[in-house]
């Protein structure tokens, strides 16, 4: 009976929640999971991390990464941002951050099942980007030649 | 013949692009992308914007809209974010804007196919909000008791 209390849970949460709402919480939290870096380290966290990748034909192997490799593969991403961004991701409970006493001592992140479900959404968007760019590019340039 | 020109020219983009890194025109696009307006705008164009919708059940009936009636649907835009928005997105041919000489003039916008193909990713994340919402309220709460 847990897995109809879930969908009854769920089903109810659509009724209560709505973002085009601005006072509705999920508002606030729509915007929060709508931020590239959020987009990028569900890709890291997640799996989908190699160059041409897309995202939607294989399985994704999520595994555990420290805050180091997170950042190489960030390229550009700035130390504050990248610590902001993964820490409200485990106050919203989508990663857990485990530290272990080594020395120096080694802090990682993980996803959660919650963090793992967004992202199979959001994976999507890294993808779309990266295999739209050509036509996205072209479509500048003709709306540009029209309008110039 | 053209299908398979534009499989290959698509694996190709895949290969060039990659959003990890810092210069790459599709972390900008990723970027601009990641955008709570953009998601609402696409989900509203997209015809996915009724209250209580999952998103993922039916089939949206895409619709051209009238800048007011999407101004009036994402409660709390500014004009000038919304015109922005709507600016970018047609810049880059997500949607198309149709001025009508009645009046006073109409404009409305309709999504393109490009526009509808990033509808499918982002409308996920709206729902994602939505269902989630409880969830993640209940982690926060969690986490700030066990960090208090």
């Amino acid at each position: 009976m847990t897995t109809m209390k879930a969908a009854q849970k769920r089903a109810q949460a659509k009724v209560e929640y709505n973002a085009f709402l601005a006072g509705c919480p999920s508002r606030q939290l729509l915007d929060r999971i709508s931020d590239k870096w959020v987009v990028l380290i569900l890709c890291a966290l997640g799996g989908d991390n190699s160059r041409g990748q897309t995202g939607a034909a294989h399985a994704d192997t999520p595994k555990a990464m420290r805050y180091s490799e997170i950042s190489r593969l960030l390229a550009g991403v700035s130390q504050k941002m990248l610590t902001q961004t993964l820490r409200s991701l485990e106050h919203d409970g989508l990663l857990t951050r485990t530290v272990t006493p080594t020395v120096p001592v080694t802090v990682s992140y993980e996803l959660t099942d919650l963090g793992l479900s967004l992202h199979h959404m959001t994976r999507g968007l890294r993808n779309w980007a990266q295999t739209h760019m050509a036509e996205v590019l072209a479509n500048r340039e003709n709306y540009d030649a029209r309008t110039s």
